[in-house]
């Protein structure tokens, strides 16, 4: 069980594990202070939990991931108090990118989408590739 | 001169305002607790940087707007201490809809963009769905 | 079991179908013409394809729907001859907008994703308008 | 001045070219075949021409370039008989990553807007790599 604290996360309340190579999960509780002007869940926050079960996915493999592009689709609002869930899952993983899919959800409720496509950094770039130079 | 401070932005110390319809910028000094584990700025501060000038912008005119779908690209990180300024410029406004270009830097440094596209709910939809109420 | 051609698909000998609301198909077989310079399926063809299932999932339900934002994510090539298919599911289903995702595969290959937002003009809408025609 | 001209921009009479590294245009008369069945353009015959912007600036470099993921935003109908261009500008070129942003016009209307991610394959990773191992 690998899991994710940086400061950011630490600082919004967010708790993640990945129980398995590629996939990841974060929580949190809706807080006051995750709240907008509307008093709903605020837009940042879900892209936050969202992030971090993605970021944890992409790197529980053995090579860095960097995140090259992102989007989210906003389908519901995040009651305060409730408790949030995004659960990650790898869509395809090559040399050099990988895409992951995840879904942040308040109970059985699909509140957003989170799509992530990163950058792998390949420790050994220069003797991979030629031992791939027929490709 | 319009601002949005919300309880998700305080928490974060990111300021904004709003000069001109349709237009917005957010800023913030990227302090310790918002970075991830590679000490720069985590995704999740830059894209909440983006997102609160996206938000201003968008709700600078007299119609209440809501993010339907966001996605962002990271270029560049973002260094401790460094002061992050995202602008956003309104790239179309429909009746329905509208969609806005957000871009972070960091002094002259591009280090992020986003792209918002929001539903603006007209006042007169309200009959409209209080005709509805069944549904 | 309802399909969808239009002058665009035809020319580029797509087909499609909904056996299901929310749900759609379409294929084609991968011919000299929808490539690139590789010798692999054109970017723009594979989008095609995808966006034909997408219009015809989105539209499967008796509210006119249009597209409002798509992404596509590109994973791997599409060969010469090959029978492409793209799959459409409804992710969310809202009153005022929908979110489709689609997938395109090669035999078991998944070669392309795709996401889509729609706008869905709600038929009571249109008293709406006339009383805003001025606008 | 580059162009690009392979089977599938042929079919669909877009033609491109490319005056400087990092830029591009592509254009296209809207004719009968590109149209769907509301009798505009098809949305797939936007994104063509978009992506046909994009590939050409993203490969007016020294690098061979591949696309990893694109989006769209539809903001207004393509008339038929209309002239439409597309034109690409570089937001970033990184050393693996580049960003481009493509507006597809009718004249001076704004119809559609692109943003494209691409993968750089460098040609000498390894001896680059080593070159810069201090970073």
């Amino acid at each position: 069980m690998v899991t994710l604290e940086d400061p950011f996360t630490k600082l919004l309340g967010i708790r993640s594990e990945s129980a398995a190579p590629g996939t990841a999960r974060a929580w949190a509780t809706l807080r006051p202070e995750h709240l907008n002007l509307h008093g709903i869940a605020h837009g940042g926050f879900l892209y936050a939990l969202a992030d971090t079960a993605f970021a944890l996915a992409a790197n529980s493999h053995d090579v860095p991931a960097v995140a090259l592009a992102t989007h989210m689709e906003y389908l519901a609002p995040g009651q305060p108090g409730a408790e949030l869930e995004a659960t990650a899952a790898e869509v395809h993983l090559g040399r050099s990118t990988g895409l992951y899919r995840i879904e942040v959800r308040s109970g059985a409720n699909l509140i957003a989408t989170f799509t992530g496509t990163v950058f792998r950094k390949q420790p050994k770039d220069e003797s991979t590739k030629d031992a791939k130079s027929t490709k």
